[in-house]
């Protein structure tokens, strides 16, 4: 049974609260769209498209109660916005912000109020599925592209960050792909980075694989290389948090360290992302800004502190893996790309192979 | 001002237990070998360099009280061997023993017990000297070789876990470089990975920084190489806990992985360890056994659980860095060398340039 981290029915949305994990299992309620800004803020919900199905949600739950009066578009309109400044690195509740709002007013066009909350809804709960549909599929490409090299072995995966159930709308991205090779009884193993400074990987992933009985072994982020010479790493899969036009990716810093890594290992390197978390309008990576976060994340677990008082803090959240070393592919709900197949491929010039 | 790490003066011997920095500064009693056992098993003061030295001044305390009677040689071999258990990577200690073992023979040809005491105390004394000495020419020659390719700017260098006056007799080796830098004018900053999981980077070396006025930024393991690519990184320095005849060299896991980002981005990596961190009787690193320790270290701090609980852990304590990957050299107390020159000028057949 896959891990359930966004719990919705029409009218009423709940999520597990990820900065209790792994030792509380507590669900929230979100009752409003500041309820969702305030939860991505704090990180209570986190991992790009997560962030935006629960951002979208939010709205649908208020829309049901008649939010919007009179005017639901300026309402719908000023939530987006909100809900978009929350995060700035993750580009999917960008990308959903921009096609919910043309659709909202494309519909406003023929609708009156109560039907154009109706219909938004709709769109919303679509979404949902579609996403949770997609990453079904990201699963399926990935896993079999991996095997697709080792015919009859099983396969040993390392990843970074959280990427499944608890980081997306349900069975994840680059986790999706472990879940499918599981699935498949393909897989040996998955050595999951802790991933510093937030710990996603030793308090999500490794929560997620005991959940589920996928065997999982936790390294720190430093002995990931040591893990590729040592552990016969037959790929590392990653997911990502957006993905330009030359196949340049942001994702969870200590990502491009990974990459640099396995390259130098002779292992390939996935990116597993829904198309919606690719962003074409950028050219290369170079124009991603990345996110700077407090110090206190570093120097402190829990409120604990753990660093020498007084030292001074980088704290950037992500980092720019360039496209030349995802050697694997991207991996996507319309199959397995090379960065230079990517935009063709998005753009329909190009069909899974 | 220097940190003082060991406080000794004939009879007595105290260390700052590391295990509470950096929040209270504690110096405890070491009165026994077995004390200093105790010590060094429970990492209250670890770095190759300083176990040797509380090892060695711990046996000095003891035969200062008239410690193995009338047959003192019998109780400093027990003692020796005890002492050499207690952390195997770390080759100063075994090497350390076997030098004042062989001295302790000799003596004892000719001087009665009390004699024997006396030189043997002798010689730890001038070992805890000689090793302060040899790290200030550590960082002058380190310091030396960076700044010969810069003749006029400031440096920024990145460093891993903790190799200060916390990790050897005093001053340091790759923090040693550092602190020569700082003392040149020529320092602009030193990025410290915070070296999970335990955290010696974050608590240790920022301490250090801190206390002397050092300009330091600490990061995280995985974001050394962003660091690397954004900030400008004039060098890597790391120390060692054992360099073999090939130039291969055992060090704080995240070491190797931290030489292939070095290398990726054409910036020299060098690591800084005294003649006495060098084991010229093993060809190459493969030899090298590594410690593993326990799941513990990564899956709680403080005695607070971190991670989820169930998941497996792999721990190991140090990695094997390959000669190709130390492109700046080998900082000795003899001078900076390459890897292939280490064995001869190791034995005398080369001088330092």
């Amino acid at each position: 049974m896959t891990l359930e981290a966004i719990r919705y029915r029409s009218g009423s949305l709940q999520i597990l609260n990820q900065l209790l994990l792994p030792h509380q299992t507590v669900y929230e309620d979100i009752r409003s769209v500041q309820n969702a800004y305030q939860a991505i803020k704090s990180m209570k919900v986190r991992g790009a498209p997560a962030i935006a199905i629960v951002g979208c949600l939010s709205l649908a739950v208020e829309l049901r109660a008649g939010a919007g009066g009179d005017d639901p578009v300026t309402f719908i309109r000023e939530s987006l916005c909100h809900l978009t400044s929350a995060r700035p690195t993750a580009v999917n509740m960008g990308r959903a912000a921009r096609e919910l709002m043309e659709f909202a007013e494309n519909e406003s066009m023929e609708k009156n109020s109560e039907q154009l909350r109706e219909s938004v809804i709709s769109w919303i709960e679509d979404m949902l599925e579609r996403d949770v549909n997609d990453n079904r599929k990201i699963g399926n490409y990935g896993a079999q592209h991996i095997l697709s090299g080792v015919p009859r072995d099983s396969v040993t995966i390392l990843t970074h960050c959280n990427t499944g159930s608890l980081a997306t709308a349900g069975y994840g991205t680059a986790l999706g792909v472990v879940r499918s090779l599981h699935a498949l009884g393909r897989l040996k193993r998955v050595y999951c980075t802790e991933t510093r400074p937030y710990n996603q990987g030793s308090r999500l992933t490794a929560y997620e694989a005991v959940a589920e009985g996928i065997p999982a072994t936790l390294i720190t982020d430093s002995m990931a290389a040591l893990t590729m010479r040592e552990m016969n790493i037959s790929a590392v899969v990653v997911g990502a948090d957006r993905v330009v036009a030359n196949g340049d990716t942001a994702n969870k810093v200590g990502t491009y360290q990974l990459a640099i890594a396995a390259k130098h290992h002779g292992i390939p390197f996935y990116v597993a992302a829904p198309s919606t978390s690719c962003d074409l309008s950028l050219e290369s990576g170079r124009d991603i800004i990345i996110e700077v976060r407090p110090p206190e994340e570093l120097t402190s677990i829990n409120g604990v502190p753990i660093a020498a008082p007084g030292v001074e803090v980088w704290n950037p959240a992500f980092d720019v893996t360039p496209h030349q070393l995802i050697t694997g592919g991207i991996i996507t709900e319309l199959g397995v790309f090379l960065p230079s197949e990517l935009q063709a491929a998005l753009t329909g010039r190009l069909t899974a192979l």
